[in-house]
């Protein structure tokens, strides 16, 4: 079968580069355009790029020449992880002349004709693409704190309802790019502050929650209450999860709840489809960003330490990898998602 | 004056290292007796201890035989930075014997004759010791990770009433002594258990913002909800509140009567009192264990990101010095506080 | 083909589970037995053992049932990671026995009958087995440091001839095994001293490039010079050289002789062989240990900053993974030399 | 006794804030003068700098408005932490105005008429000031890698003769400045390069131990061949020295040359010098830059592991806080030794 091509946006970047260390091999999409800013524009891959990945960079990436945000693409589907300074109108301009942008930038999620989507949870929410104005379309994945937090409050809200929700995060300084953070900040430090995140945390998952009827999202209506931390740690949010549900339920019953949870991806066996969504660990210190955060490709939710709180709640631990479930790899599964479904034709 | 002479049970510990570290040229209490187990009883100092301080052991201090529990005595003020495992018989011979043992071991804490000092939040407890069957006595402090909670709810809880508290700890590894975590485990890493943490921070608060009447503690009466874990981190635990309390109040309220909350170890200036036991940062990136944990001699708690919540709470991060004022320097700040209220006479 | 039955020495620690972890799914050898200490011996291997790897316990190891030295083993070849406390005589035992022990310990390196092997590089010395006096043998690799700069001296030696090297280390903290170091010792810091490990560098080389003949090795005749240091990192040794042979040689030729160098392995295209055992970089600022250390499965020695000293030396920088390449897998990669020499029948 | 008024130059750098928090309370100087970037100037300190140390910045400090390099300065005594970018340029114009810049920049360094000082070991230099053209002067300190490697040799070139040098250095992530070093390059990680380092280090020492005649400084002879590193150490510079003597000489020896050696800073008893300037530890382990960075105010060249090598050689590892006695507070001392010295009159 002849593979469909892609285009990466912002390809230099360090989700850029995510996308194209991932789609190396990939059985369905073959990268034939990369776009970055004009100061890498028309320079071959390897030239234009500080890469900083654990691969070497693939010998056909190598020798692409960079297009500009001005140049028009062949692709139809395109990755973006532009800058969040450039993807709101660029990722516009691409979707009114016909392209679907898979995006995992910030700019469109909360638009209200944008879904954020995670196949798993919400894969209805695709239909809200024909409420945008465009030839193509925008679709976006969350945020990569929120995406651990949705993905285990879905079913648990659909069985018992959620009622509120505490979170306080310990992110990997992977998720502020590079060269993001100084070393000089978090070398043996904790920074308790996230410019824009607890925002996004405490709002996002209400919306993939949600319920698509004529053509709007109305939100979930629980309340999430967020502090975001950095920590020194290279990949993989950790999480405390506090949740209080609208019925009385045991350990157990959470237990099995997430750990059999599934949804279209794993039915129709997608290539970066995890082969469970959520692993449910029994041993008290897991999971641990470190041990843990490549499990099943870095595809999956972690979640261990489940019990009872002292207010009527449920506590757990929650872990995932901040750039491939949280960021890259959540924009593919999102593509391998929309192609199975049958939007592309 | 003559200074009053002390003993350091457990000195070759990594607690009873810190009280040798601080107590050195201390203008009251001058170490006469050092205790350790069988192993290095009989040796000098300087033979039986793996120092791990940033300062050389004290030519004095290197010099003393170590003694064993076996041994009596003659200081009537003893510190104990005893193992868990022995504290207990141990600390109760001592006080049966005639001693004031001022304790950071866990053990007597939850004894209901036993009171958790905080000399600035409820230094009337010290009349708890009288209904201790001993010719001495034992006080102790509180959990480090406590420590730091039961300082800023106290003002909080006079004025307002606290109805509940979530907190997730971010601790550092230095609280679990040396040679405590293994590298292998924390490098780069984050594992969200520490064993029996989570109970004490659940309880202990309670016990100090308790009331003391005829002679037993009637505890405070609102509910805490702990997650607590383990970061790469050498000192200071940073801690993640959530409080809701029991009337609405400004942000600027709160920082207000934190910022000028003092009590009687301010009043009588004692050598191990800060000028004011909770600082509070404007600065929305602060307080950070490896910038602000030796604030005040480490005797601080620095408060910062003070702000309204979603479900009509009130946010902060808290962050303290978890091996001075969460263990030895509170210990000290005990005896101090104990002396210059003329128990000891 | 029916694979060949393998037995783990040592099976519980770290060597062990690294063995086990790459063998799974080995297309020639299968592990049919775990060898522990008398506490884990009689359990089942999940139970036995505390797990530290990135991936979960293969189901069918899991349930294997861990046997003692005391009891015979039916594999020819044994793999042994045991502790060097009684790797000594457990593995002259073994080799008495008619096993062919793969040893990773360090007891029998310096033995005059006991060949330390780098496939790639004295292939030859596997006959020294013949002066054992054992019905089976005993074949060792060498200390994780001296993997890199025996694997980068061999072609430099046998073109131009080794005069000296001095040698700096930056080992990580897997190289001391679990729990090894102490988070309190490393974190943000350096320890510069490994006790023993300067002198393994300085004499295991001279072995490998020796000449074999009448049975006896004969060290070659240059002199090495060695500083070893732990730093935090988690895995790869990062070495500094600085090597003075007795030839003039141009950067330029150096780097040819390296990234060409090539052996047995190569040649017979064996399973943990890398496609070229050393890989020469031309940045200026790698190789890395996290960004380079797995690299063609952790088989490789990485090269870089090969440049002209101010002595009339060739300076460098090499890394590899010690646990894999400097370790288990070297292990490996000497058994299946072995096995595709024709030494097993 | 009125104070010296200083200035800072860099003011709001990394370095510049060193000799902000370095000489509040200094008995001697006192900082009358900031001097920053143009975007700087014009505000008051407290505004124009992103202060990373761990004090708060000194009231007085804070509302001292900053001056730019276009301002004439009233302050005899200049303490330059500027950029390389612009320190060439502006340093030189200062002195030709009058005044005398304490530089720790590296621009000016290898300046024929330019010494670099270390007051311990060459305070001669200082009269090669006479042989500037400038109406002031311009004193540098050395390297911060360097000023350990110099400390070391000046004794033993003196007693012995030095013949050459092997240096490793593993290096903190303070010496590069704020924001620096990315966490994502150096965490748990290891970065063989530091550009343009290893050049200081080789020849720097050479004309520290170089002898002053006819107003022109004649190199020591001896050859240092170096590989520098980044590790992630917040504070602190190690370094494995390989020392080869003209003659022979035993490690007692060298014990007690470096443990006794001193200068006219502790002979003038000097306010930033260290008791002694050389501390040598016995410890197999030691020094490390967590531990001992900080000795003697971190204006200490600690050194360990003295021993000989397989070369004839003399070994050991040094370290020093690089920030401080290898940067900022090397500056001071220049300044102090210079006024004691009656330059400045």
């Amino acid at each position: 079968m002849e593979k469909i091509p892609v285009a990466i946006l912002g390809a230099t970047g360090t989700v850029g580069q995510k996308f194209i260390y991932l789609l190396e091999n990939h059985p369905t999409f073959e990268i034939k355009e990369l776009v970055a800013s004009p100061r890498s524009a028309g320079k071959k891959y390897a030239e234009a790029c500080n890469w900083k990945q654990d691969r070497p960079i693939n010998d056909t990436i190598k020798n692409i020449v960079v297009k500009s945000v001005e140049d028009s693409l062949e692709s139809k589907i395109l990755f973006s992880g532009m800058d969040a300074s450039v993807a709101g109108e660029a990722e516009t301009n691409y979707a009114e002349k016909g392209h679907i942008v898979i995006s995992n930038s910030k700019n469109h999620r909360m638009d209200k004709d944008v879904p954020i989507i995670i196949p798993e949870v919400n894969p209805d929410h695709f239909d809200l693409i024909k409420s945008q104005p465009y030839k193509g379309g925008i679709i976006t994945n969350s945020n990569c704190s929120t995406m651990f937090i949705a993905m285990v409050l879905a079913p648990l809200h659909k069985e018992f309802g959620v009622e509120w929700v505490h979170v306080s995060t310990m992110q990997a300084i992977s998720g502020a790019g590079y060269p993001g953070v100084s070393a000089m900040d978090i070398l043996g430090n904790v920074v308790p502050y996230i410019g824009g995140e607890e925002d996004k945390v405490e709002t996002e998952s209400q919306k993939i929650l949600g319920t698509l009827a004529n053509g709007e999202i109305k939100d979930a209506d629980f309340i999430i209450s967020a502090h975001c931390n950095r920590v020194p740690v290279f990949d993989g949010h950790t999480e405390n999860l506090t949740i209080k549900l609208k019925s009385e339920v045991t350990v157990e019953k959470v237990k099995e709840i997430l750990s059999t949870f599934k949804g279209i991806p794993q039915e129709k066996n997608l290539p970066f489809a995890p082969k469970f969504p959520i692993i449910v660990f029994d041993e008290n210190d897991r999971p641990q960003p470190l041990r843990d955060s490549l499990l099943d490709k870095g595809m999956v939710t972690s979640v261990g330490r489940i019990r009872k709180g002292t207010l009527g709640d449920i506590k757990m631990t929650i872990m995932g990898h901040n750039t491939i479930r949280g960021a890259a790899g959540a924009a593919i599964l999102n593509a391998e998602t929309y192609v199975a479904l049958g939007y592309l034709n």
